[in-house]
């Protein structure tokens, strides 16, 4: 699979200025959530972006974006029809291509220190040639808050685990779950839910666009889960658990927990664990 | 003492966007790290707070103080002449009176629940009827970084612990601390360093107006260490240590070290402090 070009969802109001926010990268350096999405998602090898955006966000986006060699593409987005529309607004960059997709308001960490998150997933879509999710277990208790795949483990070319994606629900409850979401090997009150990167291949796009008239008409809003569940019914779709974790940066303490990890994960990690003990011991309600 | 006003100071052009971030509160609210000290500071019955800030900010830090019962007097420091002289603006505001002050670039965090940090040190001041600065016990390696007090223990009329203070050094090298800072009843290798909140008298705001002209003719910045030293050798001028952290939020990692110590002296600690765990351990470099 020739896999050039990524598309970046950050066009809901609500979240629009969580990738601009800074954190301390892993170096040491500060960059906005957004960049260091970009610099994992280049060292991939991907070089163009389009990035789907709320109305005059662009130049607030390009001075988070500081000295990137990617070539960024700004596409907005005018009506609020939902996440699924405002990825179908980059049909035209695709251009019939497969590409690479991450929302921009999360954080992600791999917990390999050789293979990025993206590379993780970018290097299983290439080598088997499909649309493949990037997937994490998630305890029963919290998969109301994302899509969840029903799916058979297989082994990879590569000799990895990956599972065949026979059906995505989008938050399902805990029944729905037990009845059409069990997956082999994972542990009891476990599923697999995305992990908000995915490698999505032309049919998808298509499915996306088609949908828009309709959603114009009625005003109900396009959300993808639907799409990939009927992109398992008509072409093959893997998944991969990704070694590594996501950040929701919308939730409460979200920017905190996703500077710690990330703080963690780097070269400061003995300061940080020192300095967390030292205000832990010092704290009190 | 009669005290019923508050300066901030926030026109340093490299700290002014840091008053401005937004923090979770003890409560679990969204509050810029401004908003929080104004209402620390609205607590103790200050009703006026003057604001010295970089011009044209007026309007970004109205908006990140929501709803305050407090009357709000901004001032724009048009001269880069030093944090002496950004006070020295509140002249007028001031107008003869006694005042509070703190830096606007510190989150305070009180570990006596009853009492904030600016009310333990107005309380004293309103009691002794001096100018009083919060101090904190600081290790010789850290004195570098802060104003440090010589000064002579005594008991305050309300049976508290207070300094008499006797000369102040600012950023001191720890020869000097040894030869000229040492503080009886303090661990050895200690020293009392300025907190970032002071009550301050009349006589300062007319130390450092004397000094404008002077700035203004040689372009040298006028700093506060120097006039309180004076302060010293001309009034009674007192310290107390302040129970509580100061987290600078312009270093590095101080922002999430500060959210992070606001989040475990609130109502969310048991959580606060379960996810920190779950992040270390899941943590690598």
């Amino acid at each position: 699979m020739k896999l050039t070009k990524a598309v970046i969802t950050a066009a809901s109001p609500d979240h629009r200025t969580l990738p601009i926010q800074t954190l301390v990268d892993r170096d040491g350096s500060p960059r906005s959530v957004l960049e260091i999405l970009i610099r994992e998602i280049h060292s991939t090898g991907i070089e163009d972006v389009c990035l789907i955006i709320h109305p005059g966000d662009a130049d607030a986006y390009r001075q988070a974006i500081a000295d990137t060699p990617v070539r960024l593409n700004f596409v907005e987005q005018h009506e609020r029809l939902g996440y699924g529309h405002a990825l179908s607004l980059a049909a035209d960059f695709t251009a019939g291509e497969p590409f690479f997709h991450a929302v921009s308001d999360h954080l992600f960490i791999s917990q390999d220190s050789e293979h990025s998150c993206a590379q993780q997933l970018i290097e299983m879509a290439r080598a088997e040639d499909c649309a493949v999710s990037g997937v994490q277990s998630t305890r029963e208790t919290e998969i109301q808050h994302y899509g969840a795949i029903a799916g058979n483990l297989q082994r990879a070319a590569s000799g990895e685990s990956i599972y065949l994606i026979k059906d995505v629900i989008e938050k399902p409850t805990p029944t729905e779950a037990e009845q059409k979401l069990i997956v082999p090997g994972l542990r009891a009150g476990r599923y697999l839910t995305f992990f908000g990167m995915h490698v999505l291949t032309p049919l998808v796009m298509e499915m996306l666009t088609e949908r828009v008239g309709a959603a114009k008409a009625s005003g109900e809003s396009i959300q993808l889960s639907p799409v990939l569940s009927d992109l398992s019914r008509r072409e093959q779709y893997a998944a991969i658990q990704i070694q590594g974790d996501r950040h929701d940066i919308s939730l409460k303490y979200g920017l905190v927990h996703a500077q710690l990890a990330l703080a963690l994960a780097g070269s400061e990690r003995e300061e940080i664990l020192r300095d967390l003990l030292d205000i832990v011991a010092r704290s009190r309600r």
